[in-house]
């Protein structure tokens, strides 16, 4: 960090970055609205609108033309920023109207050129990306009073009808030719895979078989069809299109709780990097690239909380919560999409806990506030981030930890737990051995996409161990203590843990990666199954299957050879 | 059929059985106990065993031999075999022993060279039917009275104990060597995909930590740590061990409330084949190659049923519902296993409505008898089947059909359904149009894998028609009637019908298998999720993409390399 080649990396668009060691762009998910290519943003009062207006010759990557409204990474990246700054930034606005900035147009989805040339694991990153967006703006409607109504002023195929289907209120223009449509199945030989078939019947509960048209068939379907089969909610005539959408818009806002009335800045991160050292104010990482891991490290708070809301409106997004979450968020997603052959992410923290429960205590207590709102919305997507993402996730528990409360879901978010009994005696034999300590953070705050809190999920099915670990609450455990609550897979002396540890990781490098990939996502998601979790597990599963296949991205496939004429050549066996 | 070269088949063994068109084996699935090489069944009073003493030259296929208890399909499906008829033919039977015939191994899983040989389809195919049979033996626990027991008297890996996982109890052997393990992701780079994974969490309810130490370890765990964690219910001394399982056979046996006395003879069924025209009794199937479609025929009873339980099981296998189901699970099994590119089924009923009824009536009323549950079960369990076949599903309906009851299951297990409305003016002006019929089959008797009765899937999150459908049960509806109450996809009159039913299966014929096989597993579960249904869903697509990808599958993947003394060479990228 003292090295002067170090560079300060602020608001780079994403485009400017530099390339990964595979030749891939180096994506930035930094942007602001000053600096959309794609997307405008433009606030009257309570009620939004954010146009897409897709920059045709603004893709992210070479060699693909972003026409009729189809989007790329960068476009989504825009999107994404647009979503969180509507919820910090805008407390005054209580309805979304999202809508095309083209004639007939809405969104023709993700662009297919890209996808085609694109590898595969682009595609998968690009589709969790794009699908944690999507479930973004289903939060803003659900826990912001921030209701997101598409005005779809023309066709919104495939993942442009996905991007309405995040919505709440979906009004397709009655212009005798704009249709919804969800081509993939029949154009592309892939599927509507953000989310697009599972909203369809498990979150507009359209009918099986009308799914079913409607998914194979590539024209799609007009308003009459689409309002009768719960596709859309309403469908307008061109000439009562502006006033009828208005309308909308202010009864959804009137019906809003959202209560706050300044926003705060969400100011550009600091990020420093120094060769495999990335650093922002409150997180760490280094990447160890013989061992394929990187140790992150997430530090506390330097200071006592501000006295009420007032004081963290004041701090705005240098509150500590709130910048430690933006700094995770950021490094997951750099990690996630710049760093894919690192396959483990080491996770330690660091600082004062008292300062940390304090935060903590903090967060519950102010919780209806506007602010503290977003603020634990937005932990508790970005802890939802880890659970999806395909890493081995290890926490480290050793003295000068701070796995209590806030912190300590991050330990539980984990793959696996190792706390060192003890200290290490070669180096600190007078430290204080680690404790950590569960509070209303991990007993429900920040449920898991399954709705179940981490602990919920971690003793599923086992009562008896649920009630021993919640009864430890608000305690101190040291190692022994945590092992015998189950709240760590091993408590082990310094003797052992070093080595243990070591082993760990070599070991967990030497396996395949996708097998660890399959594994995580089906030990991560136990009980119960949300739209969500059956959009990242079931529908991304057999996309990502679908992806690999040579019926899809063959030289002959559909996705390779759309656009040129030829249909795709299939290899017709089914599996 | 009347063709003097078709034969008829009677319980040949698989391997006598002649080649696909693709030079594959056809495998058949009849089987009988004195025809097993693989299993030995014992039955002693309340308490039967099922030996698992694999032939190691008795592979399906040419290319691997069976050491070490491995086993493949063929030994699959003499389980299935048995695992029916325990329930049939032993309603004496109420628990299960289920162990092995070898020294210091019960079995270790699925033979790694079978796999490695095999086409990716097979792979798919082969793990579909063993997580069949494995639901299958969950429900002989639950439905039947006939607990499960696996006594593992060696040790259990992968594939051997997730056969253990399946029982509900699993008793290990304690001699200081015996494991189980589940080495797939660290030997093999492929998931535990036969509900593996899914089971430990969700069924057995281990931590998500100690589930991911348990799935990278190849060496696997010896009794204590085992039942520790919940992997198994007892570890037994090898002095203790037969009294032990003895003693706990003899208690689920005792805690039974499974109340048949003399069962039924499962025997052999009359299946003919002409060209691609397959003929049982009740169901006939002939396959379309250029339009790459079978034409499924069910066909009602020809006459009224039995009197009364004695009267049915003195029918035994001839009672027309179990005849009915079970070629249709045969047909079910051949088509999937052995016509892969016969892409959809387009399926039809015949006969006598009013018979249909009867037959459907009694079913309900006898519920309670054990041979009517055990029919019940075995049609609830033929029909999931079909919610998990990688097939098309198209229902028509047209004058002459038999959709009521029990056969109108089948329509709504379709993809979709096509009803004529009125009658074929050209070929029969003056039949009677095409009425269906709702029952109680429809209405809970038949839960689908989610738990919900296809009905509910049908109308979920539409309680309003929901409740106007049911409103229909007992009442015939011709299509208009049958399109108001939601229960079929269209109903056009002959001017359309053909027209339209020949466009839509020459559309079907044209997409993307792998697309087709993709949207189906997401529109068809929709709602809450189920051990059965992560296993389908979640478990076996991210397994279906690992099979696919070339760090288990390609020349130096780890599923090529096995026993090679070289490990699999990965790309590092997690995906």
């Amino acid at each position: 960090m003292s090295d002067p080649t170090a560079t300060i990396e602020r608001d780079n668009p994403a485009t400017s970055q530099p390339q990964q060691p595979s030749g891939a762009p180096v994506v930035s998910f930094a942007t602001s609205p000053e600096q959309y290519k794609h997307w405008r943003l433009d606030v009257d009062g309570p009620v939004a609108t954010a146009t897409l207006a897709v920059d045709e010759h603004g893709g992210l990557v070479e060699g693909y033309e972003l026409k009729m409204n189809s989007y790329d990474l960068g476009v989504d990246i825009e999107l994404y920023d647009l979503v969180q700054r509507l919820r910090f930034e805008h407390p005054e606005v209580k309805a979304v109207v999202m809508t095309g900035g083209l004639e007939r147009m809405f969104c023709a989805g993700a662009n297919i050129r890209m996808l085609a040339a694109s590898p595969h694991s682009w595609k998968v990153n690009f589709c969790k990306f794009t699908n944690e967006t999507r479930n973004g703006i289903e939060d803003a409607t659900e826990n912001s009073g921030q209701r997101w109504i598409a005005a779809l002023n023309g066709t919104a195929a495939g993942g442009g009808y996905e991007l309405a289907l995040a919505c709440d209120d979906i009004v397709l223009i009655d212009d005798g030719a704009s249709v919804v449509s969800l081509p993939e199945v029949p154009l592309l030989g892939v599927l509507p895979g953000t989310g697009g078939l599972t909203r369809v019947v498990d979150k507009r509960h359209v009918r099986k078989d009308r799914a079913d048209l409607f998914a194979t068939k590539s024209e799609g379907y007009r308003g009459k069809t689409a309002l009768e089969w719960g596709l859309i909610d309403a469908t307008v005539p061109r000439n009562a299109w502006a006033t009828e959408i208005r309308k909308r818009a202010l009864e959804a806002a009137q019906a809003s709780t959202r209560d706050g009335e300044q926003g705060i800045k969400l100011t550009p991160l600091e990020r420093s990097t120094d060769g495999d050292t990335i650093t922002y104010p409150h997180v760490s990482a280094t990447i160890d690239r013989a061992g394929r891991r990187v140790d992150i490290v997430l530090t506390g708070p330097s200071e006592a909380p501000p006295a009420d809301a007032t004081a963290i409106h004041g701090q705005g997004a240098a509150y500590w919560p709130l910048a430690l979450t933006r700094e995770l968020d950021d490094l997951i997603l750099h990690l996630r999409t710049n760093e894919l052959e690192m396959g483990t992410w080491v996770l330690r923290t660091t600082g004062d806990q008292d300062l940390v429960l304090q935060y903590d205590a903090q967060l519950e207590e102010l919780a209806d506030n506007w602010l503290v709102n977003e603020i634990n919305h937005y932990l508790k997507r970005t802890l939802k981030r880890l659970d999806v993402t395909s890493r081995s996730l290890i926490s480290v528990i050793e003295p000068g930890s701070a796995f209590v409360g806030v912190l300590a879901e991050v330990a539980l978010a984990s793959d696996r737990q190792y706390m060192l009994d003890g200290v290490y005696e070669d180096i600190d034999p007078d430290a204080e051995p680690a404790t950590i300590r569960l509070t209303s953070a991990n007993t429900g705050r920040y449920p898991m996409g399954n709705g179940l809190s981490r602990l919920q999920s971690r003793f599923w099915g086992r009562p008896d161990e649920f009630e021993r670990a919640t009864a430890t609450v608000g305690t101190d455990l040291d190692a022994k203590a945590a092992d015998a609550a189950g709240l760590v897979t091993m408590a082990l002396d310094d003797i052992d843990f070093e080595d243990e540890l070591r082993i760990v990781l070599e070991e967990r490098a030497s396996l395949s990666p996708d097998a660890l990939t399959g594994m995580e996502a089906n030990h991560r998601f136990v009980g119960p199954e949300t739209v969500e979790t059956k959009v990242f597990g079931r529908l991304t599963a057999w996309q990502n299957w679908i992806f690999i296949r040579p019926n899809a991205s063959g030289p002959e496939g559909a996705l390779r050879r759309f656009g040129s004429g030829q249909k795709g050549s299939y290899d017709k066996k089914r599996v």
